[in-house]
């Protein structure tokens, strides 16, 4: 890989995607400059239609007849299909069945046809591959090819552009298609600044290969970050990485869910967490970046909103600005007034209230009441516990 | 209001607020080409800082060493906050009690002083011209000023640089500040671009002024978009409006809504009910925009998570995504596996269950089942409810 490769994709890519803002975040992280090139904005979602529109582009007159085939479960069939789109050749995307319907609904809302596979990724590649056979059309790799890879290392080269003088720059890691591109391009452009990748604790395929400097196949993987959820790093990524990258460091998916709701909260945007790893990384100090220009890639925003809802949710619990106070009451007239009193005194909002008379454990005269409370902070939640209690009630669980 | 006025506001702003992005938004209208200019991405969250800051470097020296104070429970607040932080004099913003307290924090984290006033927004108002009295500080309005207007106004400059040949431009309207700065820039730089200004049902106070034609104020309002809970519009701003707006609609708080789901799924913006009114008015055909270029400002993204928790809970129950399923069963034991199974079969996901016995209006052998279950989409919700009643249940409430 060479810098004029990513060069020459970026001269293919302009007016096609969107070279996205590099934004500051002063708010995610004091000890140093923090910014966010937020690729989540990018059309589709997320930085894939790069790669996607790169290789499609270069395809000669007689394959692009023949249309391409792609198998993804998310931004790399969205990236396809709005690609193959802008290029006016047909996509037959398959997609493991089991995939967020707002995925296969957007790919298919880009004009191409959707192949859903019965069983997992694995399954889905299969017949991928056995129509591609049938076809001939041609099959774009979601991360293991040169011209896709040179795609998106477009991303490093704008952040190269708009902060010439960044110190380090911190990228998602799943097959490594996007960090090698990006190595590559920072790396020719400025040597002296950093690359570090993020993968999640759950699925650290990446990581591990640098580290037993050969590339091997997870036997799972376990996370809801489904962007970087890939068994097996590629084998040019692997190489480019080798070659380019300081280091991979890992986060944990409730490290990546306090970095979602962070970049929602402070900056109004929506990360999936594939996207959000990079951010995370910085947050809980994996990497020393005191006093130094960061930059952080936000790889894409396609996140399922139920999901997104419970990872409000558990942040917002995990913050103690939401809490719940499970009580035993004697059953009488006046007890839940009394309760709610000592919430409502101290400014705590309830949410929602249950109240059980059929707890075995509690005596017969006893009831549970359960209390949902929206708070400011942990110390607002712990202090209306102790309101409560002192209100003489026992609480049996928080 | 000139438009000289705002290009010198446009020089002062310069590197101090964030020139936001136009972004394509195909996948919200498809009967025209409409655009977002998402100030909701801008520094602070919000459009407020341009006015803020634009008033604030026209003071005297005098002035600035006097310091500034405002009055406002959101935008403004944060929007002064930093803008006299930028320019190194200190602020004064009166916060009533009741507000968020992330936005209290915010204020504060931008480095100005809070002053908690009890009451409502009214009653801080009267303590800060108090204050303002006392101190000879600078008043910082937040709407019915030139200066201020006129910094507002860089939204619409921005706007034809970035879509010269727009046809229209659509912005919320709250106390008229930013219309007015942006209806006077687009009306001077293309007359033949319409300007549409969008309230909420529940405060239509500039539409009613203007079909009025008197400015007066509204008993009460009542509408989760906070940003534009206005009960009385400007002096200046309402002859602005009458001079250069085409139209002023209403939404309800429901579109509204919807529209903040919208952006957030298919956009991954966050905004505040306030800055996605805009949206809601082109997403429900308030305005006729087909086949026309239409930019809708998104003016804010500061709406506390909690409430947008809320606003995605209600968005998926009302698009028929997330549907609640109450049954009276027999109390025996096998039933809840076979409602159940009826479930899984369709592909629902099931969230939540409540199983209770205590219900009065059941016969003594009954009990009432609550399932909580996630669907595609409303026909997806309604194939399952039909498969539960085949399957012999009886559905007290969906």
């Amino acid at each position: 890989m060479k810098l004029k490769q990513i060069q020459e994709a970026a001269d293919v890519l302009k007016g096609v995607v969107r070279r996205t803002d590099l934004m500051e975040a002063p708010r995610l992280f004091q000890e140093g400059d923090l910014y966010l090139k937020p690729e989540n904005l990018q059309v589709t979602g997320s930085f894939k239609v790069r790669g996607a529109y790169h290789k499609i582009s270069r395809l000669s007159e007689e394959e692009k007849a023949k249309g391409v085939i792609a198998c993804s479960a998310g931004n790399h069939a969205q990236g396809v299909a709005l690609a193959a789109a802008k290029c006016g050749i047909p996509a037959l995307i398959c997609i493991p069945e089991g995939a967020p319907i707002s995925k296969v609904e957007a790919t298919k809302s880009y004009g191409a046809q959707v192949r859903l596979v019965r069983g997992v990724y694995d399954d889905a590649y299969q017949e991928a591959r056995r129509l591609q056979r049938e076809s001939g059309a041609t099959f774009i790799h979601p991360f293991d090819d040169p011209d896709v890879i040179a795609g998106q290392g477009t991303v490093g080269m704008e952040i190269m552009e708009q902060l010439p003088d960044a110190d380090a720059v911190i990228v998602p890691v799943g097959g490594g298609g996007l960090i090698s591109g990006v190595a590559c391009a920072v790396k020719s452009l400025r040597p002296q600044c950093k690359v570090y990748g993020v993968q999640v604790t759950g699925a650290p395929s990446m990581a591990r290969a640098l580290k037993e400097q050969k590339v091997a196949s997870l036997r799972s993987v376990s996370t809801f970050a489904d962007g970087i959820a890939v068994k097996c790093p590629g084998k040019l990524t692997y190489d480019l990485c080798e070659q380019y990258v300081d280091e991979v460091v890992t986060v944990t998916d409730d490290e990546t869910a306090a970095a979602i709701l962070a970049l929602m909260e402070q900056h109004r945007l929506i990360a999936e967490g594939a996207g959000a790893v990079s951010v995370a990384a910085a947050m809980f100090h994996r990497l020393d970046l005191r006093g130094k220009k960061t930059v952080c890639v936000v790889s894409g925003g396609n996140i399922d909103v139920t999901i997104l809802s419970r990872v409000i949710s558990r942040g917002l619990t995990r913050a103690g600005r939401r809490g719940k106070l499970v009580l035993e009451l004697v059953d009488k007239p006046g007890e839940l007034r009394e309760v709610s009193t000592a919430i409502a005194e101290l400014g705590g909002n309830v949410v929602s209230v249950r109240h059980d008379q059929s707890g075995d454990e509690a005596d017969i005269t006893a009831c549970t009441l359960s209390i949902g409370v929206e708070t400011r902070d942990r110390d607002h939640l712990n202090r209306i516990r102790d309101a409560v209690v002192r209100a003489g009630y026992h609480i049996l669980e928080t």
